[in-house]
């Protein structure tokens, strides 16, 4: 006899969506030369935000204002919506939780995307839901298909993520809002847009607060440059986001972290500056892809998928060696995306390793292969 | 028809187990002149944690580790205990929250004090899990028939906190320890030990780190300083620690959190220092108190429990005055702690103003309860 645990949680395995580059760094024991495998921002955090950070440090022995009241202020204003439409939380992760915990009984069906974010399928999961993947098409989320699964299925929540990560392209503005009018009333969309900082505001969906079947997700972490801090957002119609209320851990945002995210909130032209450094970074890692014979998947974020036109084991191969090389990048880990290394845009400094250390390991693989099974070559 | 929420949900009230300072300064339109009400530590963080925190504060754009290995490590040799045999997680709170979902399913029952941390209660009505409450006794958590409720209920998780919280008292060592190994095997006990490092090493129980069904919480939120950074630790047997991993926001410790949180484990003067201190003020605390012919409940933590020997209608009106003068203190919310303010220590100005109103809110409380009813005077 010992303690019982959960019928799910029996079931679960330990697991985490993602292996950190730290724990990369201690296996390789050596630290990785450049990052550019998260899709944070190299550039870092505003300067303001930073000095913000840095005069309230003494006073980290206060809890934070539970209510995140100054933040959520400036977030509803900044999106024109009102106060009661927003809810923070510990990065997007800590609300994508909260969502399906809301949500989610053992057994309810869940629709994503194959090959979408890895962490709101291990929330489902930890909720006992039943995940439906569609498959990427043209390296875009399907939302044709995507919709038909939903409708088979009675899904409760569809996650679309838009720009979608790891491929980095964006759906049409007209496709999304058809989706919305197209959806079940009793299908919450979860529209995770992460990276909807970098795309131009005519790719932005426009969502009546008065949609109650729809959340979307934002965040601090991506062109903000402030993953460390944990600091994400949903807004939606107040009912629905009232419903956060129950369940959220009230005291769970750092106190830092909500004076650093407000702070970087009124510094727009560090965020303007922040895009115009990820196009062009992403334009040099799109010539270095194509200077290897290799194609690039044309993004909208702050990172691009290099299609290796091989298969998932070569990429796999191609993705070590920069590794042990001391460049972090990852790769997408489902087929066929796998066939692609995904490249987070970095300093000068960074892409010049990668730009060093690519095409040896794209010739070293195709050596490796040609050796051991010179006929297909 | 529209979106549904789990049954879980739909009973639940939109709560926060605690109103912060920071919506009862905005709700009386003036800033709080003395902050001491929610426990937090006014002598703030060791600067050596400051210092470390100040200097990375531009990595911030990296995730943390979502290992928390460093931190980990350094917790481990601190309790002498093995890297397996501990979870980080955001603040005690959160990782109240993941032990909950980890055990509770609806329906299962659970055993607390009445009047203890509410939210371990808010998560266990959050999980759908059923509360049994158990009267203190002499203000001290009843340990005695907290396990005769367990056994009563067949409870799967018994909450004690120690010391606790708000009377401030600690259980005996020994007494701990019988519960213990009276405990069912297949209840779990949840020491919370948030306030621990204010009591001698001689009340500390020693646990076997074999014991299954026992876990530990500890935090920074209290003697460190740092209730602002989100950080705190369970200590537990590897089994029930690995448990966590299936389920915790693994992304979800700031950056800045844990390098803030390893520094100040390295200031060990520091700590002795806060202690001190602690003391010191508490015994003004007491002397108060004493001086206004009340009754104080001696403390093993941060904060003092205060008898102002009427009722809780009495007790509120002496609190409300407390608090519309600039003095943010809070009180027990169960009978018949609730006969109580709760003062958590303070720097000398701060508990000058204590001082300084605490005989006005008794009196004008006086006169107004005689005015209403002179026959009880």
């Amino acid at each position: 006899m010992s303690i019982q645990f959960t019928d799910i949680v029996n079931k679960l395995p330990a697991s985490v969506p993602f292996v950190g580059p730290e724990a990369q760094e201690r296996s390789i024991d050596q630290l990785f030369k450049a990052r550019i495998g998260a899709n944070e921002s190299v550039f870092g955090p505003s300067e303001k935000a930073i000095s913000a950070m840095k005069k309230y440090l003494s006073e980290v022995w206060m809890y934070g204002d539970p209510e995140n009241f100054d933040l959520k202020h400036a977030l509803a204003k900044k999106h024109k919506v009102n106060f009661e439409n927003i809810v923070v939380g510990e990065g997007i992760d800590g609300l994508l939780g909260y969502l399906v915990r809301l949500i989610i009984e053992k057994g309810d069906n869940v629709v994503t995307t194959d090959g979408a974010y890895p962490t709101f399928n291990y929330h489902v999961e930890g909720f006992g839901g039943n995940l439906h993947k569609v498959p990427f098409c043209n390296n875009t989320e399907d939302l044709h298909n995507l919709l038909d699964k939903v409708k088979e299925t009675s899904a409760k929540i569809l996650y679309v993520s838009n720009p979608n990560n790891p491929m980095g392209t964006v759906n049409k503005l007209s496709d999304v809002q058809t989706l919305i009018q197209n959806l079940p009333k009793t299908t919450l969309l979860c529209l995770d847009e992460a990276y909807i900082d970098f795309v131009d505001d005519n790719f932005v969906p426009k969502i009546s607060l008065d949609t109650k079947n729809v959340i979307r997700m934002r965040t601090f972490s991506k062109a903000y440059g402030m993953a460390g801090l944990r600091v994400g957002y949903a807004i939606g119609e107040k009912d629905l986001i009232l419903n956060f209320e129950k369940i959220r851990n009230h005291f769970g945002m750092s106190r830092i972290s909500q004076v650093g995210a407000l702070a970087a909130l009124e510094d727009y032209e560090f965020i303007s500056d922040v895009i115009n450094k990820v196009k062009l970074s992403r334009n040099r890692i799109a010539e270095i892809a194509n200077n290897n014979n290799c194609k690039f998947i044309p993004s909208f974020t702050n990172f691009v998928a290099i299609d290796c036109l091989k298969d998932s084991k070569f990429a796999k191969k191609v993705l070590e060696h920069l590794i042990n090389n001391g460049v972090f990048v990852r790769m997408p880990y489902s087929y066929p995306q796998n066939r692609c290394i995904r490249v987070s845009v970095g300093l000068d400094k960074d892409i010049d390793l990668f730009e060093k250390y690519f095409p040896v390991a794209l010739k070293e693989n195709y050596l490796k292969q040609y050796f051991s099974n010179p006929k297909l070559y």
